[in-house]
């Protein structure tokens, strides 16, 4: 009995682990998006009239809060793509990000030159983390 | 054996998920990629000298068709990347997407300025998607 | 009793394929990041100053000994995306792509135009693979 409770406990996890959720719908996109106990996530900077180094702690601590409520955290980010629109700031973003980094558990990181949708954004933080 | 049967149907689920689909593979890139029940597809618009709101939406519909093609739909995208070439044409992109999404579902987003392969091209849209 | 060991090992294998492994993890990134059964990965030349075709034949060659070394290979590239400098590369960048694909197991592929970090990078290829 306790093994047919375990089977259908399982198959029940894995339905779940199957479902969409979608953090903060709005229309046009949602906040962040869970499947699979996969997390996607895209983070802009709040504070669009500060530097790079401090847009992108603002970017990085946006993500930490958003991880944190969906149950997960910086630890168990996979993989990080980083749109920069200034290749004059990659050491200010990087100073930011060395200093957020969870020691040991750094995710696969691109870092490409692109522009955003808000010119005073000067850095935009995509993400993949494991729920 | 009903319980055995269901055990063997679950495991080779399992291994069903597991397996790599590819939707028509060309030589040098396949349409649509499918593993562990994730779509990855990459939508560029057909109608290369129209403008950028008949770009996207074209771009939006070649979604809905490869999507239908796999057994997904809009209603499942998990994450979008937009690569536009010229921030003047955000606010038409944003037009045709927000006729497009299916309401409550919204994907995460992110959008970039970024060249793209073809000088007509307007804008290119990467997705991955849920089966 | 086999039965119930099977199930044990079901259980073990999904609980392993929820751990994340992350290979040659320096502080600000790892290598690569395996999940559930996905590895990330982005591959930058080490040829700095040879031409975009060699660039891209070395960034492959990089793809290839990476995922060898956690037991993936390129016939299990799902995603990529290929960001060039210079469009006026396009053809060299296609040329090596092309002589490394594995036949009939092509990814999605999505190449945009962008700036890299170091300005002698002519490309830099991210990838999602089946593990």
């Amino acid at each position: 009995m306790t093994f047919l409770l375990s089977y259908v406990s399982l198959t029940q996890k894995r339905e779940t682990l199957m479902t969409i959720q979608r953090l903060d719908p709005e229309h046009r996109m949602s906040e962040a998006v869970i499947y699979n106990q996969t997390v996607y996530y895209t983070s802009v900077p709040e504070n669009l009239d500060a530097d790079a180094f401090a847009q992108t702690e603002n970017a990085l601590a946006v993500i930490d809060r958003s991880l944190a409520r969906v149950g997960s955290d910086k630890s168990k980010v996979l993989d990080a793509t980083i749109f920069l629109t200034d290749l004059a700031d990659f050491a200010a973003m990087n100073q930011a990000w060395d200093a957020w980094v969870s020691p040991g558990n750094a995710p696969v990181r691109c870092t490409v030159l692109a522009g955003l949708v808000d010119p005073r954004y000067k850095v935009e933080i995509k993400i993949i983390a494991a729920l």
